[in-house]
């Protein structure tokens, strides 16, 4: 029986109407591309695992730049080109998800894709900052045996499409984990009307974090004589990671974009995180409403942005929970159960669990 | 009728247990005291504002240094102190908490009264950092008159008892709007058992945040056919601002404590915020296991931390997320309705809404 | 004998041209305003203090306000305001300067006058943002007496114009201490010429870091037989502070004004600093070049800003270090020797050590 | 004629004593290896490029961690590592210097190597992160054509060895260029005693910043009559970047260890350096005084660090910056002149200037 999303079981996440195909994608531009390696090796070990590229647009991203932003929302992660992002406040490049230890291939790749098309790149011209995320899935995945490659990397920029995400156990969420089930790619948008312009916000994850105590989906108040009482499961371990990004097409600088990353955190609390410790939370997020050339004749450049006193940040805020809140649970409701490395499984999230609750 | 707390109304927030107090005084040594000024004044202007000053502990706080650390959560605000707080890791005086613009009154209170007590201070033996948050309190309260004075600041550390805190429209809290209806000072606690050793995380808030139509005790999650739909109400503005005090016993650095305010988000969200633009949302937390000296003739210090790893460490994590979710319940439940200035009026927050939901 | 700056001395900081009055006023419209409390108590004790406030335009900054941004080099300080400009990246008051104990004074006093010039503030129309920075004058000045009121703070800003800068023991520069000698005010302005149009970068310091002994004119490379050797002045505390004040024309945005910011160290270093432990040195940046309105009917805001590969932005890193050394020369050149607090004695810088070395 | 050592020129920058080696690897434990790579290639490409790495310790840097903290000067970078070393505080892996586009080589080696050496890493006991820190050498080596392997990498940490540093134009620093000459590898160290112990600070480079006209020995105060004037020399980019590892065996906790690295700063700044808009400077600082174990079995973990107010703290901050400016000053006395990619040659640096200064 063939996985569904969360709106096609019956419920919604939120107040915000959903873009025309509820994925990250629906933001104008925003192409996404998987890679995913699956592969039953000697001795109980698999390969469950894989590369996502998310492209800010279609054209050349180095010569193009988008403006972007990133919030640590806990740093136990190994992402990758934070730094330059943070003070130059531009995207020059896909952004590259897989799992922790294949950063280096993900980022050889990307570097490889951009020198290519890029015959300026090196030297005196400068060089390209790549922005790679990463959670473990070293549960289901033989993460040891770094089974990414470059060309992964590559193939999956390439395949990029401004179709609707394919979600669950699919690039680099393959191998993914989830509140104690099978969790991986998830997404959704968020759509506004304002001053007679659509303004739509987007989300993509990759999901694993959590156990399945932390589950809430009918919220953290209880009567008291059905409350939940902390009991410890040794046998999961809350940590994990998220990796998000966030795509608008709403007129954001940098600032205003690492404001928009930050509510990403409250969508990924409604979900029933509190980031635990071993979790390496990360938020992305980047505008599509302008392109910053590389080289410019012109010293000056203009731009617009948003009044900061405006109604339509706060929706952007709002929006950006919801829909990461909502990518969260798609990615839940789209994994099938997957049994993995050293005879690991996990299983499907049970959609009864929404009706129990609800 | 007397106004209840959360869980005298039949509910609870989370599943760890509380302290005996369920407030911020459980952490031992912890103390808080309130000022409240309420005045009717010509002309429909109205003071409803105060102070509220949070002590780590009952000794000389400046010769007796406890490890903190802030997270501002979004940074539209005022709160002063935070600059060395960053650098040095210490919290050398009492927290006040006040209306944003009588942060300068009750900094001049706290300095006052710790020159008072430390007769060295000034010139080369160095001055004091004072740690003072704010939300304002303008629906209700003559904000421009600046009513409050040094000497509330001054009185509100000289009150400070370690009882089970006044919540609702007391002190910093008297004149403060949370989710539509009447906020103000709220409390709450968790207690853990590791290795045979009881550890407490306590909160203390002043919510001021979000309308009506954010108040979500049911969870994100609602059938398609019942779900929320988007609408502006143009009379609530989802602006204002929470300040967040943790206070714990546990052994943290002040790395560590850092990452236990950034927890005060997931609290802070499971009641209803996207952390709205303007809204100024800080956490501060200390922990009260280890004093360090002003000065000492010791040139090194020995101290124990939380090994990073340890359970215990998400135990807190979780902990502290409950104790400001239920603070926040807890300053709805327990404030009562109130005239103010200009003829304003903020509702108390019905009790019904949560049988609505629940 | 009246004390001369730098250049009249027959030395130069640097390379760039200066602005006419090599003053911060140079960036048209910035206006800067003193007031200095000089008087003997009885029993040896002595006000040496006072106020400086430094305004970006001479319109109604809290309706027009300008993109900022502030770098903590040493955040062994109280400095106030910061959370906010950098959450928004504007400033919207004027900047106060003064003692360390007396930032609740002149922060009243500036908050006191945004309320008089702007009667909407308060309530639902929100608060004001002041920044107060400070250096402890406590050496040479009874900071315990807390001798600064409100009024002086509006007087300061009342104050303010556009002439060449006033320099030395002056405004809040009054009872500080640099480099083992007398220190205060100092200001200092670069230019340069770029497609055709004039940029300016104002530097205005309060100097008060560092012991004779850092004093390094000659640069730290020394001929092995006659390197300097480390030996301790016990009566010489390298602690103490440092307030920096750039202003710019060039229209930078807040995270360009941020990198503008930090090349404030760069300036500092040249003057023989470290950053010693106790010193705050703290650097805020603006840009004079835009105003962005309070309310706006538009949603959408236009900007320019330098393209950030253009050479131009170079010009103004090294003008801003440049300045900033300058300025600390300056405030080193134009302070006399002060009698004060408890019979304290600074002697004037020594002109000589410049011939000494150069 | 083989190039010598600053203070083998007859020069000391600064006060402070230095260690037996002058060297990083003065700080007892620290090891440092280098892979120089140099290759002709055909068509005037040149390969000029190398690897460098930095131990901590001798021991397995995975199960005793050292505490550790990165300052990102200007962040036109790619190094990689720091969002955990910032959450976390702790370095568990060799740093790796090499050049911007081999940054994912070095990264794959070093993980390669540290799954080997710990064969638990991987699935629910975690992943590794490292920290690799990088300059553009694209002006001499052919950086386009990634010649650096992961093999290479771990070369490099096999080499590693507690010697006076090899410097110059080996390892990473092999195509680098500093002040419009041959940079390269540069390493220095200062001792003070403090309380009858010794401690020591240590520092190594990779320099790749400024321009020729940068270059400012005699320090920034010139007289009137002799003032250099800006003049652009359009063949100089004063891009470039530094990477700085700061070792100390004085008991710096994370917090403390941040500030150290900070003052790193102040070092560059004596060099010439105003942190150029496409200088990526950043350096990273680890404390040997401790070892934590990645796993335990006691919870709660004992440290001593150093007393804020203590005078070694100033010490160690003065050291550092001394450090590092020597440390340059030793790359660039260290290397020879260098022919390399496309025909590009650069010079070594001319003793005679320091003499013409001095």
């Amino acid at each position: 029986m063939k996985r569904v999303r969360l709106r096609e079981l019956g419920y919604t996440a939120g107040k915000y109407s959903t873009g025309s195909q509820n994925s990250i994608t629906d933001v104008n531009g925003v192409k996404v591309g998987h890679v995913t390696l699956q592969k039953d090796l000697q001795s109980s070990a698999a390969v469950r695992t894989g590369v996502t590229a998310v492209l800010p647009h279609g054209g050349n991203l180095f010569q193009e730049k988008v403006l972007g932003a990133a919030h640590v929302i806990n740093g136990f992660g190994k992402t990758t080109g934070l730094v330059q992002l943070e003070e130059l406040g531009l995207i020059e490049s896909p952004i590259l998800l897989t799992n922790t230890l294949s950063v280096p291939a993900a980022q050889q790749g990307a570097i490889a894709y951009m020198l290519k098309n890029n015959p300026e790149l090196g030297g005196a011209h400068g060089t390209v900052n790549v922005i790679v995320g990463e959670c473990n899935d070293g549960y289901l995945n033989d993460i040891r045996g770094m089974h990414v490659t470059p060309e992964h990397a590559i193939e999956a920029i390439e395949r990029a499409n401004a179709e609707q995400v394919e979600e669950g156990a699919v690039g680099a969420g393959t191998g993914m984990s989830c509140l104690g089930y099978k969790g991986g790619i998830g997404s959704s948008s968020r759509i506004v009307m304002f001053e007679q312009r659509l303004f739509t916000v987007g989300a993509l994850v990759v999901s694993n974090f959590g156990r399945a105590a932390d589950w809430q989906p009918g919220g953290w108040i209880q009567r008291n004589d059905c409350a939940a009482v902390y009991s410890d499961d040794p046998a999961q371990l809350p940590d994990g990671s998220i990796m998000i990004v966030l795509a608008t097409d709403a007129p954001l600088n940098e600032r205003q974009l690492k404001r928009l990353a930050k509510r990403a955190a409250f969508g990924l609390a409604r979900a029933g995180s509190y980031a635990a410790h071993g979790s390496g939370d990360i938020a992305i997020a980047f505008s599509t409403a302008q392109r910053f050339p590389h080289l410019s004749a012109e010293a000056f450049v203009s731009s617009v942005r948003l009044q900061e006193g405006s109604e339509l940040l706060n929706h952007l805020f709002a929006m950006a929970a919801e829909a990461v809140h909502e990518s969260i649970l798609n990615s839940l409701c789209k994994a099938d159960g997957m049994h993995g490395h050293n005879g690991h499984y996990r299983a499907a999230f049970p959609y009864e669990s929404l009706n129990d609750w609800l």
